[in-house]
């Protein structure tokens, strides 16, 4: 820190993404990224794109809106494109919490809320996850605070029904709940649907999993307008031209095609399923996740062992070195074909330890 | 404003970006874009980088921060890249700045320094420009604050040499001095050799205006690594994958081709300067602009008058509807061709008024 730092983020702990090792080739399955490529669409789009980049992106992203809205079933005043969904996370702390309105969310869950909270000066309560790491609906029920829920939860891939999120949004009328759904694509039920029915709720989601554009950087809200109103009043004190013009034009091509999208879900629901039988079959405990990854603990070897000797053998997955995390990891749903070299190495390691 | 919205914002006027219509096709003056496209070799990494898009991409930009590294000859350690330079501006106010330690600005300049201090929270001073729009030095030598400063300044084009920038920073060694060098390209003296000498000084510069990158939304800091450290503290707490992988690819193709850099800047230089003399000959006066825009008043019509009717007629230039620059017009250089309309179509409007 030097010395013109500011006070005010002395104590600010920054996000660790998860590792990007550009020196060695591994079969990453650690920041749950698709295994499949970009729609043909969005790439075609995303390649036209790149000829114009003279000219400033619209800083409204019309046309990447209109396709969207027919996606979504919302209104063009009701959804707003970020440069990745931590973008639109940081402008709801922003916007929908201060020192009155403190923000609450689950101990184990995206690690970013907590430091959002930190940067923007917002106090913060992390409500413990269950033993059986669910959450408990009736701790944010009328919990008058900024409410943030990702559904599923990350690392543990559980999600809430549709109906427990309804609850938790009704019995708060005074506050903003944020609803994660980074991953809910992969088996969950969003609230998409019901932004017309409250006007506290934002929807967060990515194009990062689901829709292939993690290196493209393309999140978004979804709300009532007076909410996306108040996003936007942030965004135009912040980054105006926020999404570039080859990201805007990607994510036309991979929200209009609707099959390749479907169809890549799909099959990540399957593999998961079938890989979670697999790595039972080997001695694995998991919740039941509905996202594209696992959380997986091996009664014969720790978190932290299993993860750095898979790494040695060329396999990355993710280890959170933490209190009630360290027996378990999270593994990426890859294809089929990644699945099997992932459990093929699992079962060498195992055989080195036991 | 909904109820929702923190009070900490309500008072809160988001930056205003230049028009980008969509509808009609207009000779676009208005926004300081490149006439030129973007290198070839930029289109070309950036097209490659559309297949890959499902990872993410590099969160400390490795490859461009190498190439970028060869052209200024600074460190690794020492730049930063962001997405635009708006996100650099901001992270500098975030990172330097806070109740202690003020920021002081011209009171006539890029308009989101305003903006990013009052999103922060930032108490600031506007210093004015002296009568014939010059930055007056003394103002701003051992002023106690965090100073910012665009060089060349805009909307008015006029340029500090490095000498004066110098003795801004040498007099100012507790507080952070900010050059903005988004105009630089095009005819001023860049501080970046200063940053080996002075550890209070951060440049910003921009890919949008000389690189022709300014869709693609690519910003980069220069500072002694320390400061960079700090700012990268802050990035890492706001949006780590900032920099997505089609517009790294296309910031190593346009760092990478050193010639069609080089002469698309000493065109614009030139078409500028080929304008101010035709302009002056129908009736305008100008600063001594070194970017790649002209800050034109005309003796017989009203800066506003002048803008709407040039707009009616397919052109668009940028406005200011504020006290001493009522009169003027920022007229982004665009390349000979487009000037020549320009002014073809400003003797029309003369015609038609005078």
């Amino acid at each position: 820190m030097s010395s013109f730092f500011s006070q005010k983020y002395a104590s600010l702990t920054p996000y660790t993404p998860g590792e990007q090792p550009q020196e060695r080739k591994y079969l990453k399955l650690n920041t749950n990224e698709s295994p499949f490529p970009p729609s043909p669409l969005a790439q075609r789009f995303a390649r036209q794109a790149a000829g114009d980049l003279q000219l400033y992106s619209d800083p409204e992203c019309r046309a990447l809106v209109k396709t969207a809205t027919e996606v979504f079933g919302v209104g063009q005043d009701e959804i707003l494109f970020t440069n990745g969904s931590d973008e639109i996370l940081n402008f709801a702390f922003m916007a929908f919490c201060d020192k009155d309105h403190p923000a609450v969310f689950p101990d184990i869950t995206y690690g970013f809320y907590k430091v959002f909270a930190e940067l923007n000066g917002v106090p913060y309560t992390e409500i413990s996850l269950q033993d059986d790491f669910s959450i408990n609906v009736a701790d944010y029920c009328g919990v008058n605070k900024t409410v943030f829920i990702a559904n599923p939860n990350a690392p543990t891939g559980i999600a809430l029904t549709l109906a427990e999120v309804e609850k938790i949004v009704a019995s708060n009328p005074e506050n903003v709940v944020v609803i994660d759904e980074a991953y809910v694509d992969f088996g969950a039920e969003s609230a998409v649907s019901l932004i017309h029915k409250y006007n506290n709720l934002l929807v967060t989601q990515t194009c990062s999993k689901s829709r292939s554009l993690a290196g493209a950087r393309l999140g978004f809200g979804i709300a009532c307008k007076e909410l996306i109103a108040d996003l936007n009043t942030v965004k135009y004190s912040t980054n105006p031209y926020n999404v570039n013009r080859m990201t805007a034009a990607a994510g036309i091509g991979a929200f209009a095609d609707v099959d390749y999208f479907a169809e890549n879900c799909k099959t990540i629901a399957d593999v998961r399923e079938k890989s979670a039988e697999e790595l039972k079959k080997i001695g694995f405990t998991m919740t039941d996740s509905s996202a594209n990854f696992l959380f997986a603990k091996h009664e014969k070897i720790g978190g932290k062992a299993l993860y750095e000797q898979l790494k040695e053998k060329g396999v990355l997955i993710r280890h959170f070195e933490t209190d009630r995390l360290r027996d378990y990891n999270r593994i990426t749903v890859g294809s089929a074909e990644q699945m099997a070299e992932l459990i093929a190495t699992i079962k060498t390691v195992l055989e080195e330890n036991v």
